[in-house]
């Protein structure tokens, strides 16, 4: 094998292989080749081009038609992509039916082809994302049904508090992506648009045509026509990369969560295995989680991108200088990684072993202390709130300093006795009586699913 | 004077006095309190409290009547702000009328009390930043239209380009405010709702009351019941932040802007001066922009604090350590700078000095290169596309080789007169003639503008 | 009590009150005062000043004389907050000592003011910072000499693997601050360095004298001489803010590894207790981790300030608009938030409570798994690696499936036993005989502390 | 051409091809290779692994033997890329000489092998960035110098000031640079280290051998040994990042500067040419700044990256989740994008093209205000300083007004020619007479730079 500088090790790990291609270099060619394809038909189809000329211009977009490393090279003299790809898109029509080669890129400017090319690109991974979204919301509502009763201890600041259930734990990662859904919908007709201004935004070398060639062209591409061009006011996009941070945050907690609960001390729930899946050479018994990592690792890279592209905003007049330049393998490197988040949450909560026993049992390692809060309420109403709250503390403080279950404590307290039967206390003191809304939590988060998705 | 550890040195630069008022330590005390007199009426509502407590705690749920600074000192003890808030609160209380103290808080946990009380804020905040992005939206609409027909030279990359004008320029702001402004009509009601979930966020300290009294709390405070408690699914308030910060970068691009325009060497547009307003004491001829100044710096600053946001968003389990308590300060810092930009863009649109004579001259400073593309385009038509484009190149390189103006070549060069009389070339030379449809973009902006206010 | 728009209720819990002071209005003000006092001395002792007007002018220089506010408020006018101090000098000035007034900021340049004040200010921050590192660090040098024999479960991806020592982490995070200090060693002089430069940095207005003024005024404040002004060059600031985050991250990991070993699950290091400390109202037992949240904030907060300090590098020509404004608040912030991040350390570093026994307990969680590797090693020098592996492998996956101690397994299993006696076994399983070098790291990270500290 | 999913399109333009070398997949793979076959040869010199075995090994550690696409799969299922690596390397070994198999990574971990690797690949990156620096400290050095003399205006807050001259300016980015390389300097030994600890970090697997070891382990790869692992304190990588970023700061600022003095308005100073460099099809004779776009846009995305970096930082006990994978792609970009703006900024730095009559024009762009400061400072020594200051305020204002240089109106001035001569004020308002230290400044950075450079 020889070797080129090559730098995709960690492609398969951290990113969906769809999106990638959605991002290589022939899908950002062929976004800008389609820009300039249907140009010409727009243009043809308002008189400006003649229709003979535009099967040449069609022919020659097509990004297996160029040479990459010669564009890249020719790239770093030009200072953007699109100037040396109009410059060989020119050649090859040329090449085939001269007369053909003036009509190509007929009054555009280099970053329309780029935007209205990333536009198209960035719809290809609108749609994968939203595709990935359901699925993973329809698996998340699916175990969110199927473990609406399985209790589990609540954690709050890592400590043990009163219990809570599996299902209502992936209902609340369910509800985010729901939300997310939902602000990818109302973001869409705002991304999907046009970027058609020419040289200085005016289209003024299309003169009275200009309006009808950016209709035709907008129609062409299955884009909106925006209020005007967008060269400079980069909001469109950073709010999409907004939006996609927002993916990676909520599935940064859910794979901390899942980290976390696969902690040898907690146990309680686990990415699938598979042959070879974090294995370690001296530890055999270790059960790696080499998903959440990605989705951990997602979350804590994709915040600074998205800072750089906030920082990129204050775009100079008509063109910036830099900062454009700052977006161009920015946007796409969110993308990618929230893409392999997305991969890798789908196999965990589609795969995860669930260890319901030993989540019983984890609600018992504090010997019933997390549920001396519904004891202390029984007690409240016939006690008093104060005098409540205070037996309730001796007999927690006992239970701790004498190494016993509370139960037992509190059945031993005359004051506990008198009000409580043995068959309340054990009652109170099962974390399957004490789940409050964690039901409801789990029907309201799926029905919300559901009806985003209907 | 006396001293204390006081920092608001800048404050009154960079941030509007109704936005730190709503963070102020007063507004932080009180949307808690707010919380829990609401807390205390709806649990009446349902029975869980006699109706004859809640006067004492509605008495008790004002700020002025708390000691900030012991606040203070015990929220470092406590880990948070609402744990001695209540205990403060219910001492209060109790000083009053002493059996009101025990439905102090009932079923609630801190940071119910803490999230709701932030929302409540955050809603103060969302109809500030909308009033004064209609306001600035409402005069940069009108500062467009008297200027859609002032030319000024486009700039690409700060190279001189095809003419533009102003009243372009500034409705490409006012289109990015007016999708800002729908993007927070859009998420209102995703921000707006309530936090209360109790200690694991399954409310079961309430029992079968627990969805009235949720219902209840939620109407008494005009917040939208949510489909479960989000305490470690921060994405409603990461969402707010970054629009926020896409109102920032879109000030940022405009102070970016008029900055370059205030050059010594540009001199097309100025801040309103006013008494004092960037002199310096060496230079009294300069016009310092004083409040570009804020708008770019408030371009930088938030997105490392937007950044901090999608950091802290895989908050762990039920409740989260340190990820929680790294947002406390950083959204309220978010919405003080973008209240404080808004401010300055206000003052800036306002009071612009536009100086339409030295845009016309600056538009000749290439001598006519700038609309070298209007002759070519024409002469295109005549000649054929590549003759006239080499025709106009070599015209263009004389003109610089020379130090003439265009104009001047143009009508020396035998092959052009032949095609294009004097009138001809007078006329395409005039950037008045060149600006496409810039008309129509401003009133397109305007036309959305209205749509959204109406 | 009235109220005003402070803010200042997480003061005491996320910043250390004399790093506040250092940062406080008051502090500000006085850092430029010093620079304008040592200004009026420098020109005095080259003739540039006449002696009589020193002591007018010196006497002004006390920040309690100026009202906060007022300024707050010329400063939004004038841009800077030096400009309006200067103004406000020469007025108290001159109703003293009418004729000392001409003498006030004689050639200087107001960033000049602001710069140097602010390194004045960062002088003490230093010296806070450097104080709490060595102090920190003794603590832990101290605490990992106390515990070099203590084991504990090594974690790697958060599930148990080999042994350390509570003493080998603890030095691991000691080593890391020994780093930190050299680091800020190293960085003290560059940071430390007057600004001077006048209007645009070339000390024009003092002619001949300005090199003599300059080194009498560094002279005077004890600051060096840098090889020019440097109003646009920040990279000495951002270095500064870089080895903070150094500490803010190296912290975070220590907050973060306490907050894990303090979970209810694992329960082997407690930060200490005090009254109301991370007591909860609903859940009496807790023991929450209230200074481990200011770490892991820290560590969260301040990475985004940094990015910002970065982005505002490119500054324009001879003064940066937006960019050197940005500076102002975020520098102090990072030092306040390092200044709170490492009180609460030296408090946990102090006061850790160590469960040795629990720690014990956790070891054999695994049922000696853990220590399958050092079995592995032993038989592979008697067996053959592959065939020492291949057995261990199939002892540890009967020991999961059985569940079963890992030393009961390899008991009955004869390959095992026809090489190692029972005692071997016992031996072999027990971790204080597999710590390695945990002794020899702690020993050499001491050793590299006391190198320094000497 | 047939595509694949290769992401390169922007790399000659963004990157350094040296540096895409050290962090292409291959040199990651050589990385660790170096590491095993280092690890090996160490083993034997000190008994552990008999000599034998040694060329099986090394044979086996050669990048090109390995299949980059098979790895990048198997590290989507081990979670790392040194397991898969370690895994096939076996297969190779066995291949050759089956018994030398047994041998390979022993007692190592595989982030010592991953971590050791980039260390190596470091060290090539800083190699590469301390000679590009030296290349463009020295052109900047020499450029410095030869337009030590020649004035230009100064510009503060983008508002004309007093004059500085074009040396001066460079003198202030060299200034930057020597300070850069002092750091890298400094951070190199703490750089440069071995990571080897083995499972959890105690090397305990290798007995009493382990220290020798790791001593003949670092001796073979030439790098220090650390006081212990620091496989969760990353403070070091951290460290070069920052300075790193310092680097593309300063570049920044260099960018910035060289792209506003090429504005069209300003024209002073610009990016040498080169055929097809920077040209717009539309407008011919514009000079577009491609390579200050470098500059500018590796300012921008570098901070987020460094963001990254330090929130990466907390990472838990003994290897981190997720935290540690965000650094393997986020470091090497890093380095990639510092340089290629090391790269433009040297071609910049050696090809500018000034215009010094242009700049000299453009210092009378305020007819003479930038020079009012020398006039004021002169009479002030005659008429007092209030009564200058005031007198030239009047003047300056009058020469604004009536639109006159200020030369004229100061010479019609009664007051001001009782006390200045027409040659006098002739010699005032020349700025080659007004440029204070600009030359001590320029000496001032060379000896600085030559004295770290001999």
């Amino acid at each position: 094998m020889t070797h080129r500088a090559d730098n995709q090790l960690f492609d398969a790990y951290f990113t969906a292989p769809a999106m990638r291609e959605v991002f290589s270099d022939h899908g950002r060619l062929q976004g800008m080749l389609d820009f300039e394809a249907a140009l010409a038909r727009a243009e043809a189809s308002v008189g400006l081009v003649p229709h003979t000329a535009v099967p040449a211009i069609e022919a020659a977009c097509k990004a297996e038609r160029y040479d990459t490393r010669a564009l890249a090279e020719a790239i770093a003299t030009a200072g953007n992509s699109a100037i040396p790809l109009v410059k060989a898109l020119g050649k090859v029509v040329a090449s085939g039916v001269p007369e053909a080669e003036r009509y190509v890129h007929l009054g555009a400017t280099s970053q329309d082809a780029m935007d209205t090319g990333l536009v198209l690109q960035l719809r290809d991974a609108l749609d994968l994302v939203e595709a990935d979204l359901v699925k993973l919301a329809d698996t998340l509502a699916r175990q969110a049904l199927q473990h609406a009763d399985t209790p589990m201890v609540g954690r709050t600041w890592l400590q043990h508090a009163t219990p809570v259930t599996l299902g209502m734990k992936l209902a609340g990662v369910l509800g985010a992506l729901t939300r997310h859904r939902q602000r990818l919908k109302e973001l869409r007709p705002r991304l999907l648009c046009l970027q058609f201004g020419g040289a200085s935004g005016s289209l003024a070398a299309l003169g009275s045509k200009a309006l009808p060639v950016a209709e035709a062209l907008a129609e062409q591409l299955k884009l909106s026509l925006p209020e005007q061009p967008w060269h400079t006011h980069r909001d469109r996009l950073v709010e999409f990369a907004s939006v996609l941070g927002l993916v990676a945050g909520s599935l940064g907690k859910f794979g901390r969560d899942v980290s976390l609960l696969m902690q040898t001390e907690a146990g309680e729930l686990f990415e699938p295995s598979a042959p070879g899946k974090g294995g370690s050479s001296t530890m055999p018994h270790k059960r790696n989680p080499v998903g959440a990592a990605v989705l951990i690792g997602a979350a804590t890279r994709v915040p600074g991108l998205i800072a750089t592209l906030f920082s990129a905003m204050p775009q100079e007049h008509e063109r910036s200088l830099g900062l454009w330049h700052a977006e161009w393998e920015t946007l796409p490197d969110i993308c990618c990684l929230v893409s392999g988040a997305l991969r890798q949450a789908q196999v965990i909560a589609e795969g995860m072993q669930v260890d319901a026993e030993r989540m019983r049992r984890n609600l018992d390692l504090t010997q019933g202390l997390v549920l001396a809060e519904a004891v202390s309420i029984v007690l409240a109403q016939r006690l008093g709130r104060d005098r409540a709250h205070h037996l309730l503390e001796q007999c927690c403080q006992r239970a701790v300093a004498e190494q016993r279950h509370l139960r037992a404590v509190l059945g031993d307290e005359p004051q506990v006795s008198a009000e409580l039967s043995a068959e309340e206390l054990d009652r109170l003191l099962d974390p399957a009586h004490y789940l409050g809304q964690a039901r409801v939590w789990v029907a309201r988060a799926v029905a919300d699913h559901q009806r985003l998705t209907a």
